[in-house]
């Protein structure tokens, strides 16, 4: 059906990223998943392009055009033909929010510039060793003292960790007993401050052209001034911004079940077994029926949620609804595209063997699908 | 997430429904399922109410507003109240549209107030003993003698068959051999022609404020002039117009499961089980939140989907994604909302019971979820 | 697969059984139906045969078989027949034990011959309005008062409750904060007795051949001399009997999966469409497969399950597990069945349309699948 | 519930193996998976302990037990572990039947004494690029020229094909148009047979730890005393020995499905998230009640089907229930697992994410589920 998201400019927007899909990654999608990262130059690329800047003020070197739906015609183009962005959807879906609210005017000149050429590249650490999704129990601690606050801790399963020149840090600042969830502050840890260590790149299932990572902070002293925001507001802040990171990732979601049931439809009709295409068994007919059925609702269900994002009405609720639909849906339309190819599905050669290993992180990171349930049963009342 | 299909005018209209189900339709509604129909002066009263005639034209007493949004709004109040309105959904939504396109001036003068007033009641009989979902194995035929057809065949499965004046029967009028589907016309045979019986009126598991009967046609001449439509053309009206049927068919699935969701919500939390109401089990909680999930993807694939069939844009295939997706998602949220009201989910004065009871039969009418997916593999060139 | 549960004696009783379903079940079925109740005579019938006392000692007039593969043998016969034998199940398997185990010897000598023959009918009550399947909260209670206990209280769903000679009540003697489980006590309440009586006939959504009843005890005079086993005693005594009664629902579970999976079979290569015969097409063959798999694992499951009952080392927890398991693989299989039938499945002419709605309760009575989950997670160290 | 399956021997052997896994597999495996084979010499060590030539006749070397329940055994002790015995599985389950059956006496005397010490590794070639599961499609030829096969062909997806000193080659030595199972025959093709090399090792999702290949074979001159069995004999050998094969593929899904459930028990306990362990909630505790239920179910199925087996009883419509079912429950199982160890469940550190990505393959390989319905239909008759 029709889609009543995209104006004229977010379609000639996609002609273009199309392009630059296929001349700047598909050729090198194999390099960058051995090497387990997207390159830097990659970066600069789509940032003297101004892919990267849209939502970056004109003032700054960006676009001036902060709008959601360019990030979605990313995400549909990179997946529509077999690929990711890898940590550039983190960057501009997760990570860049942050310093476009919450950055001081100071800041904004600092580094404003870096993040719309692509020379500074981002990450945001949250998730601790002991927490999973349970922000309110982050235990790194950060201390002020004088100019700055003194920062120790660990973190890990941090996407883009390796390679990224400034790291939000979410940290404790004060300790309430009664608000487990007062006290967090983000500060902005800059790439060869002392005491800030990586740690293993963490060999993960899927997703091989995301460096995952460990981050170690022992007494790392942060200038005050890279505080991004208040003290002690940053629950607040990643309440705010939650939704849209799991918006993002039901888009990833839903793109490439699309792209699974797009290169399924392509191999079932040229593949032959038993004397017939694959395409010809009512099994085959049927499956895939039910797959681009649940693909269209799932389509409809994120559509309806990016309007709502970009009138910045999408409740917490609705997103966790979205990203538990959309990410569950994308895992049975992948597993039974897989199906349908038989051996050969499980031979990373195929991309539907990697959208499959791909896919099993979508129902956890972003927050997990049981935590998505939490938060839409609050909502109902329950 | 805020529907984006309604106008003022469609909520004043939801408000004068809700009034209307509460008075006319919520007090009677066990009297009208022991008696196994809505009685025929129920018919009158939404007719002289103006809900009957309002996509028929102002000249032969209508409203003069046909827009399907109406349609939705009477089926979603009627199911908020747990309650549904029988026969006049199959009246108003699957058989006037036949009359609304294909009746000429003479038969527009003859009935069309009678089908506005609620004086006339109608049914459409496709399905035959043999035949099931296979519309193009129709063997019912009318052989042309003068000014007649004379009918022969028998129907079943006739939703409303009971009290209906008039009966859009699909009959075969000519065979080709090479094309299965050419050769059936639309006849109306109307209450009292000589050869007209109403055979048993059957037993259903659901849905029994709806009758649904068998009928017979031993020689029935039903004049020329009562044919709709021209002769040997019905296959492509029905397929037209089952694109609609399909759709009435999902809008109330998803109102019917909203409404499973909303009277299992309060039940829980009122009901008191091993010390602790039901609605505080982290289960019922995340059961609770999947149905919910699951209705408001049902819900935004649907809306975008009344939006496409309101502009005359829906095509068959998406109906069928639509009845597919939304009458499975209700099977789903009913069979574990019942779940949640455990022994009492079982007897009939808890409405959960009916609602399970009647959502057995929408995967299976208006085309089985089978013919659905046969349609949808089609579409994807399978 | 070859079962290896039963022997030569219960195979010899399988084609005795067959015959009196064939003769004795079969064409009153519908009646009995309409009724709600298998009748009285009934019970006579398979008291003069000797099918009800069984496992009653010899010197009471029964047969000294206590053999619990005998009863497996009804269960299986009926479903074969697509019936069911009602109360008779639930007396032979749910009460009885009771008195078997529990009845001393004034008391054998008292009601045992009875139960042999037919002549009274039994039922259990347990369940009580606001608890569930939550045994600890019974609050019926039962006062000392000499010779007699002083019974006050309501039960519902009492299945059998109707007719009942003799009711077996679950009360409470005594209350200790500490433990909701002490002071429960199992009390003899006869038809007849001042101040009992029958409340409402449940009108449920299938099983109507079994009656369901709400019993109310008024000032109720139980001789102590009509209680069953020791006072206090009861939460150990259903402890001990539960998972009997667990596995008779899953014993009819399976029986009832596999003869919908056989009648739907028969009916698809039957019945044509499209023309073909339904079974030519492959989601036929391969919904009715997956069923087929499905019923294989429940029947090994079972079967290891009997065994381990009938060498008295059937644990409470593997008991859950198998009526968790048969009764959900009971859900899925006749759903699918169901659907193969089109139209027609929605009929209670045709039995699949019974054998779904008789169904739905397993998931939920001798308890729920919720709180087999519970049971299950407990033996799990979790 | 007891297992019926083992004696006292099996027992025995299963302490033997489990120190062995200890010992020889577990502290290798990383290196084995990162090499992509398990190493020539743990075959040695295999067979030097009698682990290999069990079923093989002691007057070549070989213990003379051929007892299937030894390589359940073997099996269930390695995913104990978390591990697995990669080809050794392979070479002792699916490939050594074959010699066992249809070697000739001058063939035992070459092949069994290296098959029983572990000297030569074995594989089976079916699989052809363009056929999958289709073994009647094969189009490898082989032309009688005086004593030899003149072999020509390409096989793919060859379990061990990388070591293997023979590997049994399905060829066509005849075509028969009207029956295209004809004419199929098994030649053993030795390590450096002029024309014989193997292609590519392919990179699969998981089972790293299996070599898989492509072989060709450009004129190979097979001697005509290295035919197994008769000339033409082939499918129904395949027939014969595929049920066994698939009942392989059973045992080490339950095995595996039970280890996952095993790790998961241990984790939830250890794991705390939102102050509490991960198996204090609700959801855990019932989603690894339903796995724990499963995998109870498929064991009773399996060990039903392995005392089949061993008594020469398993039919392949069994088999194939066995399979289907198993590996199925496997899926279902490992991926709720995986879940509950958030983020990570998705790191291959932890043995969930390697058997959740070897899982993949079990659906597919000696046959795929749509495979398995297909046998389980024609069983039913239809």
């Amino acid at each position: 059906m029709r889609r009543d998201v995209f104006t004229d400019d977010h379609e000639a927007f996609r002609g273009l990223v199309r392009e630059l899909v296929a001349k700047e990654v598909v050729p090198h999608y194999g390099e960058w998943e051995k090497a387990g990262r997207v390159p830097r130059d990659f970066f600069t690329t789509l940032g003297s392009l101004g892919l990267l800047g849209m939502a970056v003020p004109e003032r700054y070197g960006g676009g001036g055009r902060p709008d959601y739906r360019y990030n979605v015609v990313l995400q549909e183009e990179a997946a529509a033909a077999l690929v990711t962005l890898g940590t550039v959807r983190t960057q501009l879906d997760v990570v860049l929010p942050y310093f476009l609210a919450y950055a001081n005017e100071e800041q904004r000149e600092r580094w404003f510039p870096g993040l719309a050429s692509g020379r500074l590249l981002t990450a945001i650490a949250m998730t601790e060793p002991g927490t999973g999704s349970d922000l309110a129990g982050i235990r790194t601690t950060a201390v002020r003292d004088g100019d700055s606050y003194v920062l120790n801790g660990a973190k890990t399963f941090i996407t883009g960790g390796l390679l990224a020149d400034l790291v939000i840090v979410v940290a404790r600042t004060a300790s309430d007993p009664g608000d487990r969830r007062a006290g967090l502050t983000l500060l902005v840890v800059a790439d060869g401050m002392p005491g800030f260590t990586r740690g293993r790149v963490l060999d993960k299932m899927g997703i091989k052209v995301q460096d995952t990572v460990e981050l170690a902070f022992d007494d790392v002293r942060v200038p005050v001034a890279d505080r991004l925001g208040e003290e002690g507001a940053a629950f607040r802040y990643l309440g705010h911004n939650l939704p849209q990171e799991r918006m993002t990732v039901a888009v990833g979601s839903v793109a490439q079940a699309r792209a699974a049931l797009d290169t399924t439809i392509a191999y079932v009709k040229e593949r032959e077994v038993f004397g017939s295409p694959v395409a010809a068994f009512q099994n085959t007919k049927f499956e895939l029926a039910a797959v681009a059925t649940e693909i269209e609702a799932a389509q409809a269900l994120l559509d309806r949620a990016v309007l709502e994002l970009v009138d910045g009405r999408l409740s917490g609720a609705d997103a966790a609804k979205v990203k538990l639909f959309c990410t569950e849906a994308q895992a049975r339309a992948v597993d039974r595209c897989l199906q349908l190819f038989g051996g050969y599905g499980y031979m990373l050669e195929y991309p539907i063997a990697r959208l499959y290993a791909d896919a099993r992180i979508t129902r956890i990171y972003a927050g997990t699908s049981e935590v998505m349930k939490v938060i839409i049963a609050k909502s109902l009342g329950l």
